[in-house]
């Protein structure tokens, strides 16, 4: 008989070991005290040698430790080409919610442009009183204004519609989305500038690059909530996002956020260029196409344990990940240790920000059997994060954009943790 | 006789050109439709050369654009050493709340440790029931905690107590103060399963620097909100903040925040440090010198327009700062153009966090005229930021530490910006 502890007497919440969320908010840890929580050692340490010589002089921009190189994103380019494809966020390996820039995920049709700011302009023209041309000069004199937001490719997590589920890391299936402080001009300050003409009910959004990624967008939106972003976690946005000049549309499909953006047409009707036919359009089981899909629904995923991770034995855990909805706010999260049968809620940590990834916790005691994880998302309008099964019924097997449904990790007795569909 | 325009119409607020925060909050900027702000030329662009080949391939880890180098932290080493001094963050450059970890400021007192974290351990020690030792691969698995904080040295913004107001730019004067998203162990976690003894009211944590920074720290702000932080803006904490743990105390003077930290050891009194003693306390005006003064004071900067700048002719501006507080979240900014006599509020942009950078913003409609700018933030405890006046008066001409008066900038006539004391 092993003598109970400290960690024996916590409330459960949910089955296979679900502990309260208070658990580890302000003050709720008292209730582990003198508990030992995992593998604390007691022979002190030797003073090291960075005590014992001077260290490195300061830098003007600064780099990562040598120690963290491994931290990468996933590149998967298309084949016979060089800058098509995409890379992903390394979720597993990030916390909080703001999103490092030299990780944030990436999405090009044609390799990234190298652009003089000096020589960039945007132009706005079409069903407008006054034609406009900016500089990258003339934009920084606007008002800005700073938003965090998240931003998904719409293709993001299509991994997980493949018959087989993919054995890979989350940020291999998720790895599509990523959240950073954007500051930008909002682009209603610009349209009224150059005098939107009352039949002007759409935009044309063109990007700089050698695929001149084309868009369309609702004038409600670009009135609302759309800003030209020239700013990316407070420094000038990076290369791959864009730079000198983004749209950027808070909760829209990713590739609506055209990059390098060099042309605004304000027209009646959208354009139905090359970029919203032949693609991020939505087979539908029928075998029509819906055009159209904006915001990003609702979707969560745990992040710590995922797959390809492996537990370091039964005991204390924090299970953690992130949550967003192009509709709002998250309202709550909901986490499963015995792959669905019982949900408990979630504390969310840091701020709960509309369009913004919301970073969830929730204290588990595993008991070394095989259990399967699993995260559901409410947003503020009620939204909840569907099950696959009910994804792939409602949408058919042949769609690719805007899956979200909840993801379930399998965590082996030998404490692997593998991708499974329930 | 120049035509009215939509700008001559607008509500001013304050004194020389002070608008309504309104107008650039969603909808107002329809009250400029039809306006022309600034110079925008109506010559359609060509197509630029990056449309026309593939662009650039992906990348595990991202860089920024070769056209943004010139944006660098302004370094300044104590002579005769290598890593001994500070480096400023380049606020002036800077928009939103986030501070990119690159441009995160420094001060070192002995260079930035190669700390390897498969080596590294941190001891809890002293006054406990049971000392314990986390390796890094432990401290990973305990419940983590993110929050969105502003990070200040305490020594911030001294220049501007020389007899001659400095002439530099907003960072060189202000740049001792950044914001991260900070994800961390709760040290209460922690010192709860080491087991504090009742006599024990204070910890020292010191540094694996050479420098061996070393301070005292009340056990009532290590049990509220105290982490162990392993993360900075999703990433792994950055070498020069503390790679690969420090000590972070939201609010709390910057070196208290130990970096590269090895050892907490509690104790019932302060310890009296190298650190504590003859450096980091206030000299007073009757030359006796003032222990621990721990939270940072309310404070604000505008850093556009700002030092070494120069505007761009007469015409719309916008007034764009940060304000923040040791003591919680900002209340509200209030601008002044005409030197003090008048002022009124400014827009709060973004989330308004405790103990975090707070963006704020002002229309500001400049008439070519000598203008002298000024921000005042007041906190939720209802503290001002005080005049410069005001503050060397309370505090005598020799006080090192704690700046936080009002900065004022003057704007010339022929459209320089420069620091003034009024």
């Amino acid at each position: 008989m092993t003598k109970p502890t400290a960690l024996d007497s916590l409330e459960q919440v949910a089955g296979n070991g679900l502990l309260h969320r208070r658990l580890f908010l302000q003050g709720g840890a008292a209730a582990l005290a003198g508990a030992t929580l995992l593998t604390a050692r007691a022979a002190p340490p030797d003073v090291p040698a960075s005590m014992k010589t001077p260290g490195a002089p300061m830098r003007g921009y600064g780099e990562r430790s040598p120690h963290e190189a491994q931290v990468q994103r996933v590149v998967n380019t298309t084949p016979g080409t060089t800058g098509t494809g995409g890379s992903r966020t390394p979720l597993e390996s990030l916390e909080g919610i703001i999103t490092p820039s030299s990780l944030h995920f990436e999405r090009h049709h044609s390799g990234v442009p190298d652009i003089d700011p000096a020589q960039h302009q945007v132009l706005i023209h079409g069903l407008v009183e006054r034609p406009l041309i900016f500089s990258m000069d003339a934009l920084a004199r606007y008002p800005l204004v700073s938003r965090i937001h998240f931003l998904e490719c719409s293709g993001n997590s299509a991994g997980n519609n493949n018959a087989e589920a993919p054995q890979q890391t989350a940020g291999g299936i998720h790895g599509l989305v990523s959240c950073s402080d954007w500051t930008g001009v909002p682009l209603s300050v610009l349209l009224d500038e150059a005098g939107v003409k009352p039949e002007g009910k759409w935009l044309l959004a063109e990007g700089g690059d050698a695929a001149s990624m084309s868009r369309s967008v609702p004038m409600a939106k670009a009135m609302d909530d759309a800003i030209l972003a020239l700013y990316q976690n407070g420094e000038k946005l990076r290369p791959e996002q864009g730079y000198p000049v983004r749209l950027f549309l808070p909760g829209y499909e990713g590739n609506m956020n055209v990059k390098w953006l060099r042309r605004i047409k304000v027209t009646a009707e959208p354009t139905m260029t090359k970029d919203e036919t032949s693609k991020y359009s939505d087979l539908q089981p029928n075998g029509r196409a819906k055009l159209f899909t904006f915001p990003m629904d609702v979707k969560s995923v745990i992040t710590s344990p995922s797959g390809m991770q492996k537990m370091q034995g039964p005991g204390l855990y924090q299970i953690s990940g992130i949550a967003w909805s192009g509709f709002g706010r998250i309202r709550r999260v909901e986490v499963s240790a015995d792959g669905g049968k019982s949900f408990a809620e979630a504390a969310l940590d840091g701020p709960v920000l509309p369009q913004a990834l919301t970073r969830f916790r929730m204290p588990w005691r595993w008991d070394g059997s095989s259990s399967l994880l699993m995260s559901r998302a409410v947003d503020e309008t009620g939204a909840v994060q569907p099950t696959r099964a009910a994804l792939m019924a409602a949408r058919g097997a042949a769609f690719r954009y805007h899956y979200n449904a909840i993801q379930s990790w399998n965590v082996g007795a030998a404490g692997e943790v593998s991708n499974v569909y329930v």
